[in-house]
């Protein structure tokens, strides 16, 4: 097992790494359990892993009242949000009762969301089941909803306790999935660590593979360089780079993902087809060249990732982009690279200049 | 005007009291408020004192896109608050844009929870309009919403930017609702203030009367007693007195409010009926004598306060007062008075005592 502190001050936590640690991480930690929890899940994963973690708990004490939740990114939303309530509240959680979230980025953002604003706050633990919830969202303590105007629009700041990722759980993951993880993982490489992106180039096989020690150096790697983002900028305030530059190709892979109607495409896939995006504008500012551009799109394929954009038109993208969070002032500021391994925030592209990436990088 | 500042590191906020601040607070204020923002006021409120604002946000070059929501406790709820993020994202409102509460507390939870909800977190602006706001929910950054099975059950620590506090639109105020805010006033020289309780002695009159001076005294001291509270544990994790204290008759009060349904009872009248109730306890184990309890009831007797419950049968209070977030693994905790001017949070107490203290403080 591989431990990795994320380093928050008082809010510092630590991610555990491994093999079957949904069974055994629980001895040493049983100090952040309490005498009970709540587990949220979905109906996907709840066969799986529900018991297996129910039986970890009681092992030290611990008794665990669980929400199993419909699957999908639709799912994402206020209704549901309103049925992790009832159920806190039917249960009589209270502001001692952790919230363990088993499952993906889904239930990890509906559960971290309850978790942060249920009786203003209450104990927050997380299981991620998924290789994008391992390597994003257990790191940096984003929660939150969907609405029906924009992604993640509703949503706060609430770090965890603890992350556990198991990674045999990886084993029982859709292939796509596991795809959509991994252009995450590629992001790491791009925005801040050439090295890495070597190593993905050299290892990409074995991950599709699903070559254990492969897929832990890499959730480790991932964990490591998300946590020197997050530590240094811990809600998003830096003005120029800091946490912003985690979301290379999120503000056009947004804008897919609403484009096309949540949970059509997986979150990866747009931040797959949105990378390219970015790097075709980063080629037209002159930062990239042709062949880094190729580059990139090679390794993505390698992943089975998408390369290019739905057709959903420029404005339509456009106007969507202009709903996201990443406008500020009335500016769309955007993650570009200045070369691979560095990224840079970039306020000053105009509109033609995006809608040219755009038109260049959509079918 | 006078200025007191909350000292929370990098989130400390002035809150300035004073005649006629709705119109000039703004001009040295101008740098928190960026070129828009966003006022999220009532229909009873709006027609008195929003154009108002809004002239004097011109005058510093703010532009004010406002919301104007039903009037009352009752709609302190997830589906306002799905009003207010419409509005925002109807209105294009970014991360930068402030959020202004401006009304009573009801305003203020729920435009503070939105702002710290809405793209995980907005500036936040109290304007308050009613002395239970400018007393109680303008300093210790709670925020909420209430759930149909208790009350401020789903919400956030969020601070605000600056509080503007005019006692002028206290001129404006139903004398019930000037009881209900004097509840709250009362109860800081209850938990820590002798001498301010031995001054509301003195000048209840006066306060009932609105004289101005007396009402600004008020004002600066219950937000100084609030903010030492407050400043010294602002997330209310402290396990023994701590931020809990200022939950004086509060658990009581919560339990008349859910148990009379939402809005019958005003906060204030729940909260006056609550600390006689604790008062009340606080006598049956030896801490006050017959005579202090009696110092209490004339007190409150002169603020027009109710000092008795309703008859919900004390069951029914016991229940209710099982969901509120004072209970801690089980326990409730309740704040008592160890003599008049000092509080304690206590878990001793037996069901049985509780419920004679309810049984002799309801009608």
């Amino acid at each position: 097992m591989q431990a990795l502190t994320i380093n928050l001050g008082a809010r510092s936590y630590p991610i555990l790494v491994g093999p079957g640690l949904l069974e055994t991480a629980w001895a040493e930690q049983a100090r952040v359990l309490g005498g009970r929890v709540c587990v949220i899940t979905n109906a996907v994963v709840a066969p799986l892993y529900l018991e297996r973690l129910r039986a970890a708990l009681a092992q030290v004490g611990a008794d665990a009242t669980a929400l199993v939740l419909p699957d999908g990114e639709s799912f994402k939303n206020g209704a549901t949000l309103d049925a992790i309530y009832d159920h806190l509240l039917g249960e009589r959680c209270d502001r001692s009762t952790p919230v363990v979230a088993l499952g993906g980025g889904v239930i990890g953002d509906l559960a971290g969301f309850a978790a942060a604003t249920y009786q203003r706050g209450v104990p927050f633990i997380q299981v991620p089941t998924t290789l994008l919830a391992q390597v994003d969202s257990s790191v940096g303590g984003k929660t939150g909803i969907n609405h029906p105007r924009g992604k993640n629009m509703i949503g706060a700041f609430w770090q965890p306790r603890l992350v556990v990722a198991d990674t045999e759980t990886l084993n029982t993951l859709p292939e796509r999935e596991l795809s959509a993880g991994l252009a995450e993982v590629v992001k790491y490489g791009l925005i801040r660590d050439l090295p890495f992106l070597e190593w993905l180039e050299a290892n990409m096989d074995q991950l599709m593979a699903r070559d254990a020690a492969a897929l832990s150096f890499a959730i480790e790697r991932s964990c490591a360089n998300k946590a020197e983002v997050v530590a240094a900028d811990e809600l998003e305030t830096a003005r120029e780079g800091g946490r912003a530059l985690l979301n290379l190709g999120h503000t056009f892979g947004h804008a897919i993902e609403t484009g096309m109607g949540y949970g059509n495409w997986l979150h990866g896939e747009a931040v797959a087809a949105g990378t390219m995006m970015a790097c075709e504008l980063s080629r037209r500012l002159g930062w990239l060249s042709a062949a880094d551009l190729e580059r990139v799109r090679a390794l993505l394929l390698r992943a089975r990732l998408p390369v290019r954009g739905p057709a959903l038109g420029a404005d339509i993208y456009l106007d969507l982009m202009g709903h996201d969070k990443k406008v500020v002032a009335g500016r769309l500021r955007l993650v570009l690279l200045r070369r691979l391994g560095e990224a840079v925030t970039w306020a000053e592209a105009t509109p033609a200049e995006i809608r040219a990436a755009i038109v260049a990088s959509c079918d």
